[in-house]
């Protein structure tokens, strides 16, 4: 069911199973496996996952390549309600562990917050990354065309770029070092604009001189376009580029400030994980975009599917087999 | 498009970028993710994949529970389609590999078989199990309730088997002691059933009796029930045993004979992999059923998009980035 403030405090005393921070693909995805597991489950999110953004998913099976993230959600969102799972809108502080036990301390509602705390035997993390994006002075710009023809993952959108006229957003050199020259494999007519916030070194200008990749430092006031269809960027000295499509690259935040009390293996912000999704703590599994891998929706679905399994492996280990009691009766 | 042999012609003389062996979640998930990546795929499928089989998928995210695996399986056909990738319904005999090339036979059409040969760079071996069913005089009372009620993965339907009378058909003492202690975790009400295929030791007897688990030994005559609901099985002796679910866990085979020419590192039947699902050849893949891991359609979709990714990386760089032509000329 979906807690509330209102009806928050009859679930406080409740030690979940798992509790899984995030209500992405990955932590939806694992939530409806551990319902069917027969566990207890409570997912925390904070709203807005990276998903949410995204206006077709054109590559998730099963889905029509149409299909929004919105709805992706909103569906995993009904289906694991149905399993009875629990689903709190909230934000995750900070974690706690003493003697096998989770503390989850959850900031509930923006305005007049409430704290509360709910405890769980593992705990899935799932809170995913956000992406940074131009920082415009009306961001509702970046807004109004982000997820629509101004991407933020390559591997996702790469193919909707296929020869467009694309404008390449950097945060760094090694944005551009790291992104452009693949990006070629879709389109190699790009336009980068470092924006003036760094500066690119004279090695790096004659390798993009020698691919004909185009060159803007002066900052962008405005992306141009309707109908949530970006036709190109209006720079602050008024002169305007024409642009098909673009992508944004100038890093991500990865929400994991709640780990911060546990020591965790970790590879360049990511956390290192087995097969299962088991991070190098015994009970803390991490899905999606967190842990070290390709950050795709589909494959964060099927990270929730490993991590609940294997969670549900050891708690049915330490539970042991059941007896059927009714026919030893009958037997006795 | 959809090859057949009217025109197959065309094709034969292409190399592939990669040709995926089986149309299931896991290879059309690969399918689409190769189209999209701008290379050229085929996927050879023999039809009837294990999904195929599933009336209800339940706990695949993004889609409704009583989803079948039939309409996964055409949606991801159609998405495959519609990014131009190429589908063939052929049965893969066998792989050769010379030059680093890959030589795909195909036997198309089960009457009146023709035989042609595909190559590719790289190869995804996608072609999953088949399960062992319960062998019936007259298997058409299997398949009445195969899929509806009566199960073949326990990850994916114990929960809805919980507190069921469920009959356990199992094919050795093996698949006893793997799986019943388990499948109590849903419901301890068990009937065993050998259907007379092995001799029960003394010691798992005991065993199935201090859980007062019943063991029927007679063989299964049929399975009763009507509208694909299975409600018991009548035995050779003419007597009925009552169920209201059934779990059936009588072995897979693995459908791989093909890559028997090729050395490839298994562990107990399955390929083993890494995190991107390369196996021990280093271009080829292996994703859902066949590799070493849960056998889920949320996994294997995800698999497939790993493994056409990491193919993808490796062609770009063996192709290196483009230049933007147009800009040069306007440059020089």
């Amino acid at each position: 069911m979906k807690l509330n403030r209102t009806n928050l405090e009859q679930h406080l005393d409740h030690l979940y199973d798992a509790i899984v921070v995030g209500g992405g693909a990955g932590g939806l995805s694992a939530g409806i496996y551990l319902q069917r597991f027969r566990l207890s489950s409570l997912i925390i999110d904070k709203g807005k996952a990276r998903s949410f953004w995204m206006q077709a998913l054109h590559n998730y099976l099963g889905l029509s390549p149409d299909t929004s993230g919105r709805q992706l959600l909103q569906q995993g969102k009904q289906h694991y309600s149905a399993l009875a799972g629990n689903f709190l809108e909230g934000y995750v502080e900070a974690v706690t562990e003493e003697e096998n036990t989770f503390t989850v301390r959850i900031k509930v509602g923006r305005q007049n917050s409430r704290y509360v705390m709910f405890q769980s035997k593992y705990l899935i993390v799932a809170s995913g990354i956000i992406d940074h994006l131009l920082p415009l002075d009306d961001m509702q710009n970046v807004y109004d065309y982000a997820g629509y023809n101004l991407h933020v993952c390559m591997v996702c959108d790469g193919y909707e770029m296929t020869d467009k006229l694309c404008g390449f957003f950097a945060g760094s050199e090694a944005s551009i070092e790291e992104m452009v020259f693949n990006l070629s494999w879709f389109t190699p007519r790009i336009t980068i604009f470092t924006h003036g916030l760094f500066e690119v070194s004279g090695q790096m200008r004659s390798q993009l001189q020698e691919y004909g990749y185009r060159l803007v430092e002066t900052p962008i006031q405005k992306f141009l376009g309707e109908n949530h269809q970006m036709t190109g960027v209006e720079l602050i000295d008024g002169s305007v580029i024409e642009l098909e499509t673009g992508l944004i690259s100038m890093g991500s935040r990865y929400h994991n400030t709640y780990l911060k009390g546990i020591d965790l293996e970790m590879k360049g912000g990511n956390l290192i994980t087995d097969k299962m999704g088991r991070t190098s703590h015994p009970r803390i599994f991490a899905i999606g975009n967190l842990k070290v891998g390709l950050n795709q929706v589909v494959v964060a679905a099927g990270d929730g599917a490993l991590a609940a399994t294997q969670i549900w492996r050891e708690i049915r280990k330490d539970t042991g087999p059941r007896k059927w009691q009714e026919n030893l009766k009958i037997l006795a």
